[in-house]
């Protein structure tokens, strides 16, 4: 009788939000972009993906994954290639050494759970992906490097292989067809610039309108300003942003930041037919951003829209109370500033008009801050049975 | 005792409402583009301004303007250009002719009406300059054809250059410094395409966010994809829209007519800070195109936005149901369907979160078609002892 013993391993992983847009793809197999991004990845405190990887003989035939109670469908092409490029690592380590136990054949079981709502628009696929792929990683006891394991994240989100590492992140497009060199790396760690806050504001429910999947293909078929974006813009925003990054400059960070978005929700825009994430509750975040800078006389705070209607705007800790206790003013009555020590302040200098779309229009706040890549956890989903273990 | 006759012509003249966009000038002072654009004239029983030019050595030392009962300022750059011009005409055939009498010395008086709300962000002021040119040169009795007219309405507004001809118009953008070549010529007549019908959803006023004048040129300063829809995209466009008009090809017409719109509001949004024109409510006028495309499986309908979030929406008289009464049975309580003998067709095939923001943000219709260009009228808004007609 084969060995049917539970092997396994956890982690948790980060969301990461882009500063510096991903929206397209060179390849859609491969998930290779056109064009290189950054990201800031956010405290696993506020915002992370619990995932247990386990194996066993025992499992029957086929691989599962179980996401926040419900199976999910592992048989996409984007969860095989992780699974495929995964398992072909640990054969080649136990192909070299015998005594390791031969995992690589047997059926992987995927636990995971996200403590925050997953259709909130809080990129809740790039945190699973991330966490998936560094979960079976450690169970597999690869040596990989982050940077290595995120060529393998990357097939299954394209924006999940920033999610490997803490800090400030680059995902380098890369030259080449087979998109070995389509990677993340580190521009910082969250210790070169600790200070760096997110403040969310999670936008009522609207139907989900297009996704990004699909959204990003009709973009780059039909937008006439995309290329331009692509080949020109983005370029000069990767510059100045690890620039601004390595200098710790808020007002660079912040210019880009925003400008991006812009570009990003432009070409958008721009596509036939169109597709818009950003709406009225959003014009109003950004309303409120500007007049908080104008008071300020300089930037303080920066939106950032990915694809959804969500405002995330980024911000010092010096100037928690001019941007955060600001809003927290205006907005004070929502959910998510209970046991967040945010000293108020007046928010007459927002657009009253704005304030109360806001008011009409944001469901939630949710206060976090820079944090680390994905963190080794004993705590597992999964019982030394090798049954889930439900919360 | 010097002659004190009054002398004095009439014009009506039309609203235009951009296929191409203009947006963008390369000269600010003389109103030059950075892109060639097209337009189709607009109906006046619908949409005109009406103007009498007068001139008279009993109108004291001043030149001045009545607007809707209203005086506006005669001293700013662009109309006193426009008066200048047209003097300068004038002049040269009082110096190539004794007999004519001497009025290009003589203060000119001008009284306008239009008859639709100024403020409603109808492009009143292509034709409120167009009016004035046309009128100020029938007072002259100048030859000019509207193309050499047009040269001197582009510099009171830029877009008024288009409303001195009727049905298909392109204002050529030009080469030269001096902006003599930077003219409106015709396309086509109204005669050509007479089937075109342009319904308008008038979005209730929200209060009134960048100007024209202004965001163009904070785009043309701050937006990093706008040279490329200049100098590339416009171009294109330009081609297609001449030859789409020409063999009146409207599936051609609409998709570049909503591409270009889509185009000039992403480069407005890619400003910085970013100028949002269209709201949730342009949005849903999208949808309910798109909707009502996707029925007839072709483009019957198309929407075009100008620094406003009114959507004009073009079709052709053939499909008056299934484009104009589908939105009637939707829509059928606003103001501006009345008169109109537009038959409903179910509208069930049009998302029903869109009907419901166009309910309740759009205020009234406007039913219109293709329509001609300046016309002549002895209907006087002056007394024949120079007094102002008021009505």
């Amino acid at each position: 009788m084969a060995d049917q013993k539970v092997y396994q391993a956890s982690t948790t992983a980060p969301v990461n939000i882009a500063v510096v847009k991903y929206w397209g793809k060179r390849d859609p197999k491969l998930n290779l972009p056109t064009n290189s991004s950054v990201s800031v990845t956010l405290s696993q405190a506020d915002l992370r993906t619990h995932t247990t990887a386990a194996c066993s003989s025992s499992f029957g035939s086929e691989d599962s994954l179980l996401l926040n109670s419900s199976p999910q469908d592992v048989t996409g092409a984007r969860t095989q290639a992780c699974f495929r490029e995964l398992r072909s690592l640990r054969a080649q380590l136990e192909a070299s050494d015998a005594s390791l136990p031969k995992l690589s054949p047997l059926p992987l079981r995927i636990v995971s759970e996200n403590n925050f709502p997953t259709a909130a628009g809080l990129a809740s696929s790039a945190a699973g992906f991330a966490a998936l792929v560094r979960a079976i990683a450690n169970l597999y006891e690869l040596s990989s490097s982050p940077t290595e394991l995120s060529r393998i994240a990357r097939q299954g989100s394209g924006s999940a292989c920033r999610s490997l590492f803490g800090g400030y992140v680059a995902w380098q497009m890369g030259e080449k067809a087979d998109g070995s060199d389509s990677v993340a790396v580190e521009v910082a760690p969250a210790s070169h610039w600790p200070t760096m806050r997110a403040l969310i504001l999670v936008v009522s429910a609207e139907k989900k309108g297009v996704s990004s999947t699909s959204g990003m293909q009709i973009t780059v078929a039909t937008s006439e300003l995309f290329q331009r974006r692509a080949e020109v813009v983005v370029p000069r925003h990767m510059l100045k942003m690890e620039k601004a990054i390595k200098e710790k400059d808020f007002e660079a960070f912040g210019k880009v930041t925003m400008m991006e978005s812009n570009s990003f929700h432009a070409t958008c825009l721009d596509t036939f037919p169109p597709i818009f994430y950003l709406n009225d509750v959003s014009r109003a975040a950004i309303r409120a951003v500007e007049d908080i800078n104008t008071k300020a006389g300089k930037v303080i705070a920066a939106y950032t829209f990915d694809a959804g209607p969500n405002a995330v705007i980024y911000y010092e800790e010096e100037n928690t109370e001019a941007v955060a206790g600001v809003l927290k003013s205006a907005l004070g009555n929502l959910d998510g500033w209970q046991g967040r020590d945010i000293k108020e302040q007046a928010s007459d200098n927002l657009d009253a008009r704005a304030v109360q779309v806001l008011k009409d229009g944001v469901s939630r706040v949710i206060l976090t801050q820079v944090g680390e890549g994905p963190i080794r956890t004993e705590e597992s989903l999964i019982a030394a049975n090798g049954e889930p273990i439900t919360k």
